[in-house]
């Protein structure tokens, strides 16, 4: 990490699991991910959940998103860095907005983003989330609350329900509604274990360009961390032993070289 | 083009239209922009519809694919490649396979596929492809052969009847169906537009990285031309005035410095 840079503020939801740095959330794990590939220093700022929408309205957090009814919705998560600007810190939400700020304002050592492939990037995200992550995000939602801490689990389950117009014990069932996500989850890996070995010339290859990640691979990595702290046991204990352990590799070459929780 | 390389062969499929040099399809497109992107001495070698597969095994140059039978198929763009071995050229059928040699035999004086891209480009590709050439897709293919020389359009229409399953007048009749056609393309091309400019901070962008094309850029443009070469009137008329100009403006910038056929 730069010496000469002041530490850098993530606002993040603890979950109950110290193992894992008490971090859970995919789009948190895609910012530290990321904030540790630019060797950035930082620190983390714990808010529960409902504690969310006023702890960024005090530090003038930009809200992410709006409501139906055009109130502003605030999520993390949320950068402050101190860095560019001594008279007020830059903020930013979202952690695909995150992304792009620290590849412009921190382009060295490495892109995140090289030959502006942001776009290219952005659609490779999509393609594997649609074919392999979403036939199980349901499940996964659902097991989340099980991480979280006391004070943020009665919040995310009323919201989650109101979401997804269903009770929390409902979001995917053992049984045949659970055996199906996972045989798609399966199937949809497969196709882009396929894409990506197709690139490599039939070889196995990791990541989506060379043999170092890029932010989609990163991406890639926050979402099987995510499986891997929520459902160790429903689902990452199946995904680890598909396509010859290639998604435990993906995870763990992102993870030992970026995955410190500071 | 580079004076110490022998001239490259591309075989391709005469149309009847001297305008645009006698060349119709977006495959062959991408291939000559590609190589005229690179720089690369070339020559056309026209081949008719029916002769296709006696000149592809005449030359050794290797199927594209295989029939349901097993037996080959033998399609165009094939490059035939002196310069790598003086023994004998390399022979590389299929648009996609020819750009990946390209690029690797030939890296300057642009790369086609930036920081090894070629992963990410064809899942863009696929993208734009499925929102916005996808819905008129049949109706262009139905308007192919009235642009074909005399000696390949029984063939063209007797196999592409046989892969639809209908007769070629009824690709896509005026009427609803076509005006459906066209307005899914006009909202997909809508949404590609958007995409495209979410890149460029929200201004005019008309390449996928930066502002010169990639390969990607060049596989768009040559679904343009393709567009404009086998309905002018029909389609690209109505294009050309959507979304401010702007495909003309993409098809323009690429065909201007990339589109001459030798």
């Amino acid at each position: 990490m730069s010496s000469q840079l002041l530490p850098i503020t993530l606002y993040d939801i603890p979950s109950r699991n110290a193992a894992y740095g008490n971090t859970w959330s995919p789009n948190m794990w895609k910012t530290r991910y990321a904030l540790n590939f630019k060797g950035l220093p930082h620190k983390t700022s714990w808010v529960a959940f409902p504690d969310v929408a006023a702890k960024m309205q005090s530090i003038g957090a930009p809200p992410s998103d709006k409501a139906a009814d055009g109130s502003p919705i605030y999520t993390c998560p949320t950068l402050s860095d101190p860095n560019p600007s001594s008279s007020s810190p830059a903020l930013i939400t979202d952690s695909w907005l995150i992304a792009l700020y620290l590849d412009k304002t921190y382009p060295s050592p490495s892109p995140l983003f090289p030959a502006s492939s942001a776009l290219l990037q952005e659609t490779w995200i999509e393609k594997y989330e649609t074919l392999a992550i979403g036939p199980v995000e349901e499940l996964l939602v659902g097991l989340v609350s099980k991480q979280l801490s006391d004070a943020s689990i009665p919040y995310f389950v009323e919201t989650r329900e109101k979401a997804f117009g269903k009770k929390i014990d409902d979001f995917c069932p053992v049984g045949p509604e659970r055996d199906a996500a996972l045989a798609a989850m399966q199937e949809g890996l497969g196709k882009v274990a396929e894409l990506l070995d197709k690139n490599g010339d039939g070889k196995e290859k990791l990541f989506c360009t060379g043999d170092e990640p890029v932010y989609a691979d990163l991406v890639f990595a926050s979402s099987l961390i995510w499986i891997k702290i929520v459902a160790e046991e429903e689902v990452w204990s199946k995904v680890k032993s598909w396509h010859g352990g290639r998604w435990e590799r993906l995870l763990d070459a992102v993870h030992e070289k970026y995955g410190k929780v500071y």
